[in-house]
């Protein structure tokens, strides 16, 4: 079965390759739209307070679903043009977080690892 | 074999569990989170040209796909947080700009959908 | 005496001048230069709680202050390049934004203004 | 004469106060609301060129005035609620600058100054 990310990402390729868009997502561009769409998620948390439900009602969670799913897209687009794999990326950074954040320092506590101690 | 993303999405659960960082982890912080580290990624394109070639040297690329790593880790958690299929909505959210941006009509254009005529 | 975001903008542009960076200052690049700042200045407050104290400790208080700082510098730097005064579009904007949220519908409700009724 | 900053801070002040919002205007909200205003103002360069010409048509330049006038809306009432004098903050953060990028290294270069040798 083809991965989920290697299928988005094809589909992407070939809906930017049909409107012949390429020429419009230079590494730059694109990373302002992973800005740009990620602050228009982030608007639908703006006045909710942190102990507000983590479910959110059923119309609010698909604008909510359609803001990740633009962020995603630009991201794997990103990706994409710059040869980078996102998913491995992730996973790497993951790694890289573990070594910063070692849990006997980090646990519950949301300090920046600068500041552990 | 299991899906790159699913992976993803567990690791990064675990990570947060042995850190006992779930009751950070709100929806408004980690929507915060992405938006953060997604201006960390467009930082590094802040002054390149447009024109300057797709392929980065090697340690900045590798820093470039660890910003990428960060907004996918960030975006996939806040996903998991609202019980929101991030691959789904994107392909979903890519099945809306279809109807929005129609191939006749888009075809090498950037503008936006609303000026489209 | 002078107005102090007249003087702000004018030390700018003498900042700009003597090392030649008025090349660089495409609009694009400055919306990118507020964006990625604002960014910076947000990540002082990801992992606050909404009921902490609005008074930072003096060290933290003046990162915030240089953050405000750079985002300013963008802004008005923008301003100028576009030549658009940075204060009356604020002052403008005040002004549509008491028809879009009249006191009496507004009074005491986050609600965008969409959604008053 | 008053200081054009200082009578908008003080518009956007009696603006709140009216409409009882200062409940929502944490640091943290605020901070949110600067970095929001900011994408959206950026969003209005997403496609253009950099060799675009700098003065836009007069209708997106009103638009542009809008976003830019939201944005320091945001960071003057941010500075407001935390004790921070906007202007004085920029002005400070200039001096900083001023010994980070000495004319003679950074003069014509973009180089973040970490770079400059």
């Amino acid at each position: 079965m083809a991965d989920s990310l290697d299928e988005l990402r094809d589909a992407i390729d070939a809906f930017v390759a049909e409107r012949d868009w390429a020429q419009f997502h230079t590494p730059k561009n694109l990373a302002m739209g992973v800005a740009i769409e990620a602050a228009e998620l982030m608007e639908h948390f703006l006045w909710t307070e942190a102990a507000e439900p983590a479910t959110p009602d059923p119309r609010k969670k698909e604008e909510i679903a359609n803001e990740i799913g633009d962020v995603l897209i630009y991201l794997v687009r990103l990706g994409r043009v710059l040869d980078i794999d996102t998913v491995a990326a992730a996973r790497d950074k993951l790694l890289i977080n573990r070594d910063k954040y070692p849990v006997e320092k980090a646990k519950g506590t949301a300090k920046k690892y600068l500041d552990l101690e």
